[in-house]
């Protein structure tokens, strides 16, 4: 039977590391503060009091944490991932870090005789209970072989995209999309406002057409109620973007869109948005164009 | 048996003169070129040889036209619709104008005693012969109703969004979104090819979550292929971005992304690009990374 | 003895209007509130009650006036300056106008024997006081010769920069350049109060190297003291910039920055601070940047 | 007698380092590739082959070097200027590298008992030659007093502008305004030109107003003969840029127009211009327009 390693029982990896529990795999489940890790233990999985004591016999490492350092604290620290795991393990890191780290992952974990994968996700909490995530991997291609069937408990579309890191720049990609989005519905909204329009009819019909797209059918209507409930926050966002504009900057690329939709985020995260959801951007755009909920409703 | 005049037989009113008259209506065409009209009436419509000709007994006028001049003379001028038509006859702009023009030719027609509706489209070449447009429609609520089975034979989403120049507003969002999406996908191509990922692969998963949209679905091969075959032009694009700052800006309407993508289409055209169609965006965003499309192969 | 007709005696005008008085010159003014004129009657002047009877008999017209809709009126309308001046007279327009509406003036006025000139300025109310306005011409070298005397008067730098219309081009360009230097100077203070520097000592270093500007030099010290008082109202230099970005457009002309300086000041007068002094584009980037004027003194 | 050890004799640090000798400093001169150190000895100052030969009995010691790696190695390393130059001696990093590294240098450098300014330079290897250089200094203010005889010998302009990590955030608003105003300039000459306006005279009249500033002064005329030669070269502001831009995300700041100057900046570098003057955006204005150099001269 295959043992499982979960590190960071969040939002995201809480969920997932139910539905590996569920898809009947052993799960040894280890969060900073235990009572995460002991909910996990209800639930049919096991828990650990320390990094080493849950991957020590572990086949399968995951890591799903919110940031860099978080990794890097959990994965290279002295009784981290890298320096505890036992060899051969399979190391599959799930959180959104930048390319750049996840190549340096990958070194650090086959020097210690690991096989590393960066595999972020995309589909947010909905998609974590559902095990329907979207699952962009870097690696080599043994290796996602190897992590497939662990992948298929937690996600839908499973898709090996390049080698180490490459997982990471999809996500970045992912990220400069949905939050270029997000802007371009949110100046519809205004536009359309303004111009006395009935907008739950706008768009609709948008949604039909070549401007079709995700946030249209998922998040528009919410956009239209001024519910700005996460979902995903504003300040993950705005971090996930400073991952995407600093790979940009050193792989030579121009991103005209992509640094309007950063600095976007980054202003609402800066005016103290940021636990609204990133739909939130509708209300910047608002803001600049001297624009208020109300004048909505007129 | 109702009698359409449809003026304006050019990419896009053919097909739709054509649907019409396989719907059973009594259709009388009229073109600058008057061989398309001839071609109308080879599929069972009439030829009029004016637009006075062609609207004199119409029971409803359609205008099918590239850009504002084109409708200034038709609609406006001294032999032309609004001054020919009889009283009572329903007008039907489906052309891309600006919505201040669609609310100028409504009050004209009015005073003409017609029924005026503006009603652009989207759904492109493709749409029009099919029959499967997708129809924004500003005017009122019962000029719609009597509208609505003769649009039918055109399009499959008709939908009525608010006053007159309502449907011109709806479809300068449109314009907004479809070009900003267009940017993003494009700069994440670029920057996926830069860091050398397998970039069919990276569409297929970004296509499948929240950064889902139709220009992924429908143009990103044609993209990664730089294949630019229209489609629709850039220039039209651009044309169409015009009609949206300009709108924008009247009403106190700031779009950051907005203004960003009208520059880009600007710049494509000023390129001499404007014959292509408007997924050339690439061709930007690979030239400000000075990158080639032979780069995206390494 | 030159006799000048100047019509328009508002903020620019009246100033001016007195130093032509001064200079000599047989001055007769008209003002839509004939108040102005008959102050300027108490200087020295004469006042008029109608455009044709300011212009009939004058050798030289001027033209003050604060848009396009009101050069149209007074100059071409059917008692206005074209069809009313004497022909063989100089007819000066001194308003920002778009370019292309200064060649219109040029053709219309040249048929009805006038020698037109494009002569907007810069320098603010101040430099029309002290008679040092730049002033920027286009139109026939023979004229410009004609018209240096009288402009003498008003102005310190009077350049000619080529044929008709390439004086509102050159304001345009000038209108470009400080919006977006006000910008440049407001997210340069923004930032470097957030960092704790003195920003008095900074913006004195920055003025005296490759960074220095008159904005720096004139307008930064009130910048730092969020005194907005104006100077030059924000909603005209909206104004002037829609001009700017309507003429680059026509000539396929693409400006990143100066797009985005004219969606901050298009912002700035969206949100009701079109009153304001140009140089409250500070309190946009303020806000963008979640900061108050408090915040800097901290 | 004061000794100095001069660290990093390039384009800048070697006129500042002949200034300093011919104020009457004892200097020692350090550099990579030893002839620099010899042509410096030759004017009157001492080689030194370590750098912890220059500093050991240094008084003062000062660090002029490209980028931040450099920084690091020189100051940080295991034989460099923190770790030998003697208790008491002042260290003054004249370099450009970010706010952040140079509180972190003050740190280090303090511990060691050193005293720390960061009192980067505007005004390029011509102000280096001439001694005219603007220095802006971060530290503590006795530490400025005890340096500022020994600027003087560099620099006209010393200014004071608040503690450690300040002269380098000035510096990074300098290069904000610079970069900014280039782009700024470089647009309105293409916008200009694209009318058939006199240029020459347009940048004249331009200067003398409210759009005055120093690229106008220094810099106009080289780019309306496209002579690129640097100066300073575009892929080293885009370095500046970067600094500037982290910083700014991290103190929450939102730079529209420094956001879109980086990636015009970034994009002209990315195209293999890096070695020209940064006023080659010029350059880039001209591609984004579809004009050539050749353009302009019709």
């Amino acid at each position: 039977m295959t043992t499982i390693a979960f590190l960071g029982l969040g939002i995201m990896g809480a969920p997932m590391a139910a539905n590996l529990v569920r898809a009947g795999y052993d799960v040894v489940g280890y969060n900073r503060s235990p009572a995460r890790a002991e909910r996990l233990a209800t639930l049919g999985g096991r828990a650990a009091e320390s990094i080493a004591a849950a991957v020590g016999d572990a086949d399968v490492v995951i890591t799903m944490l919110p940031d860099s350092p978080d990794v890097e604290q959990v994965a290279l620290g002295p009784d981290g991932v890298i320096a505890r795991a036992r060899p051969g393990a399979l190391y599959i890191d799930m959180s959104t870090i930048s390319p750049d780290f996840a190549v340096r992952l990958a070194d650090a974990g086959r020097a210690a005789g690991l096989r590393v994968l960066d595999a972020p996700v995309s589909g947010g909490e909905q998609g974590a209970i559902d095990g329907t995530l979207s699952i962009m991997i870097g690696g080599d291609p043994d290796d996602v072989a190897a992590a497939e069937p662990v992948l298929r408990a937690v996600g839908s579309t499973i898709v090996h995209v390049g080698p180490a890191g490459s997982g990471q720049t999809v996500k970045a990609a992912n990220q400069l999309i949905v939050a270029g989005t997000i802007g371009l519905v949110a100046e519809a909204i205004v536009f359309l406002e303004a111009h006395g329009v009935d907008t739950e009819r706008a768009v609709q019909v948008l949604a039909g057409g070549l401007a079709g797209n995700a946030i249209l059918n998922r998040k528009a209507a919410g956009m239209l109620r001024r519910d700005f409930t996460p979902g995903f926050r504003s300040a993950l966002h705005h971090k996930d973007l400073g991952i995407l504009t600093t790979a940009a900057r050193r792989a030579g690329v121009v991103l005209p869109l992509g640094t309007c939709a950063a600095a976007l985020m980054a202003s609402l995260t800066a005016q103290g948005h940021g636990d609204l959801d990133h739909t939130a951007l509708l209300k910047l755009v608002e803001q600049l164009s001297g624009r208020s909920p109300a004048d909505a409703e007129s």
